[in-house]
């Protein structure tokens, strides 16, 4: 268990603390990451917890269970939680139901649970006579749960969609070879993220090109502890051989090009983040959909001059309407950078150039 | 006049000096960037001066003038320079001579003169009974000089080309319109990057289709204080009422496609470091003649899935035969990546992938 912060808190500073133990849990699985931090009436915290995944402890029940192993009587605390603690009854009792029992005084919350089954939690507490806010560094916690939050409230999945290009936008050369564009740095990044998602998906046609396994691997070549499911889209089999049968997540092969339908089923088997590595037609179909979230774009300084595009025809004409992101992080990876970007809506108000970015982002910065 | 730096010096901390004095006389002009510092015997700097530009003394002589200027006299000192001290009579007398003249006692230079006029200054300080040392942070002061040295080495301009794309590597929407796909901030640093070149170049279909004028500017619209040369390639001629005869630098049609012969003729007018705006055509044709010295890729978060490639076909059919381009600096600048990579030799020893980045590379890093 992570040792409390130390000193008196303030409501923010308990709940960015909530914020960090949250982040602690893993970032796949059907279930949020949440935090809990338990303070005294003078705001000295005495317990705290997070979740660990699917089949833990949830939060609050982790953090009241530290503070009465630490002998101390949660009677009184005041609760500061990352997500309105939910009212279902799941593997776990409702965190409602817990916190009221443990005779909370107070439960400050984050980002309220969007969740349809589970949520009601705050209705459920004050109904008890605990005093509930929500929306304390609602930002950050929003942010926190951004691919969760996404998928139950859409009931599809978080798409992030990486592309790995030349400089002139290539995903292969003229002959097909596509290994390797980018540089190693850039392909152990792309392994971490692998073992951050809940699945992993291409077309049938990459597994035709490329026979890829989709494992998250270890820049030694072992494989990650925690492996995404596999997914193929596309109608043709995947052939008996494809190294797609061998050791990594169980493979699902969604035999259609909906790919709506392959979405909503996806969120059904709560998939939360979804990660599509290509190829280009792939690609294509979901930007068209506006179904791309996130862009993981790595661009390798090389120039190919021919080759498959990173994506075909997106019904773009002319540059007012081309599907815009606004970037969130630049890395640099060896010779390559990696931008993440999430999808914005074209500016309808100045059609011919983009909006000015945010006055936060910072200008001009160099790594 | 810039203070000295205070307290003793080494040779390295002088030669720093001198380097960082460099800096700050003007990247253009047909002179190279050139600073000194002279030392009395026990390591004190005791007067500095750099190249302010065509016209104005050389840094040896600044550096002279300041210590006499001073009240100091320069016999014993020794002189730190950057570059070795020309020997030859320009429109200032040969710096080797002003050195012998002025009594010092050494001379110790960060780089050669491959200049073929000039060479000989050390060898002239040497049979003047002067002790001259040559190769201190040789590296740095080869990078400060980098177009001047390459042009004065082979008689040719140091190209960059800049290339302003949409991730998918496209330099205009289907229907032409290319204004604009890289944002302000991104703009702002192309204007900045202009004034500090002897030229850009565009071919006649960038002339035909955009009608730039090619001045380098404020973020506020001004035009900046120097204004590179403005280069046309291509047979066409500028039509009457194009910008490039507004206000700016000078212009100059090369009426041909022999992009070598362009390039020597750019040479001999001294232009040490040509931009090259594009347009595709002729971004092709160089690439693929292996004239392109650095890349200024700056990359928008953008997907446009139709329009013109920022590259046409190269020759290149297998990924191990791409262009490569180390990475030099990646700045986030708003929403875009600004990547200033060098030309590398395709790797023959492993050809189905690039070389691995050398160690000083970081690894990974965010901006
Ligand atoms: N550098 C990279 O990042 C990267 C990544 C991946 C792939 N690649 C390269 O991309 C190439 C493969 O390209 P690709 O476009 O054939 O691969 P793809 O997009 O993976 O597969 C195309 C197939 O996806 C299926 N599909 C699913 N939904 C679809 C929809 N809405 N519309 C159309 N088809 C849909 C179809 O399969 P059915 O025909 O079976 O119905 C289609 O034939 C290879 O050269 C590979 O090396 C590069
Ligand atoms: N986003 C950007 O960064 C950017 C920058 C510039 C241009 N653009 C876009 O690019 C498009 C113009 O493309 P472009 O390819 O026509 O422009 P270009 O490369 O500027 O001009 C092509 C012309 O260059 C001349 N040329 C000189 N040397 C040549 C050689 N070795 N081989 C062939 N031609 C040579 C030829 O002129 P002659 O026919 O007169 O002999 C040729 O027609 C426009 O849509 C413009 O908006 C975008």
């Amino acid at each position: 268990m992570t040792q409390p912060a130390h000193g008196t808190h303030t409501l923010e500073t308990a709940m960015r603390r909530a914020l960090d133990l949250a982040a602690q849990g893993p970032a796949h699985g059907p279930n949020p990451r949440v935090g809990c931090v338990l303070l005294t009436p003078d705001g000295r915290a005495v317990a705290e917890g997070y979740h660990r995944g699917a089949g833990t402890p949830h939060a609050e029940a982790a953090a009241l269970d530290a503070a009465r192993a630490a002998g101390v009587d949660p009677r009184g605390t005041t609760a500061v939680v990352t997500l309105e603690p939910c009212a279902h009854h799941g593997r776990t009792g409702p965190c409602a139901d817990a916190l009221i029992g443990a005779g909370v005084a107070a439960v400050h919350v984050s980002v309220p649970d969007p969740h349809p089954v589970a949520t009601g939690g705050a209705a459920r507490l004050r109904a008890a006579g605990i005093e509930v806010t929500v929306g304390t560094l609602a930002a950050d916690g929003e942010e926190l749960l951004r691919p969760w939050l996404h998928a139950v409230r859409t009931g599809r999945p978080w798409v992030t969609l990486k592309l790995a290009t030349s400089l002139d936008g290539r995903v292969a050369a003229a002959d097909g070879t596509s290994r390797w564009i980018t540089g190693d740095a850039a392909r152990a990044h792309a392994h971490t993220v692998r073992a951050r998602v809940d699945a992993i998906a291409v077309g049938s046609g990459t597994v035709a090109a490329d026979d890829p396994a989709l494992t998250a691997r270890t820049p030694e070549g072992a494989l990650a502890g925690h492996q995404p499911l596999r997914v193929v889209l596309g109608t043709r089999p995947v052939p008996d051989g494809a190294r797609l049968h061998g050791p990594g997540g169980p493979l699902l092969h969604l035999p259609t090009r909906d790919l709506d339908a392959a979405l909503r089923e996806l969120g059904e088997r709560e998939v939360r983040h979804l990660l599509v590595e290509g190829g280009p037609t792939v690609a294509t179909a979901l930007l068209a959909a506006d179904a791309v979230d996130e862009l993981h774009a790595y661009v390798a300084p090389v120039l190919l001059g021919a080759g498959a595009g990173a994506v075909a025809d997106l019904g773009v004409t002319t540059v007012g309407d081309a599907a815009r992101f606004t970037t969130r992080s630049v890395t640099r990876l060896g010779d390559d950078v990696l931008l993440v970007a999430r999808r914005r809506a074209p500016s309808a108000e100045c059609p011919d150039r983009p909006a000015t970015q945010p006055a936060t982002q910072p200008a001009q910065e160099e790594i």
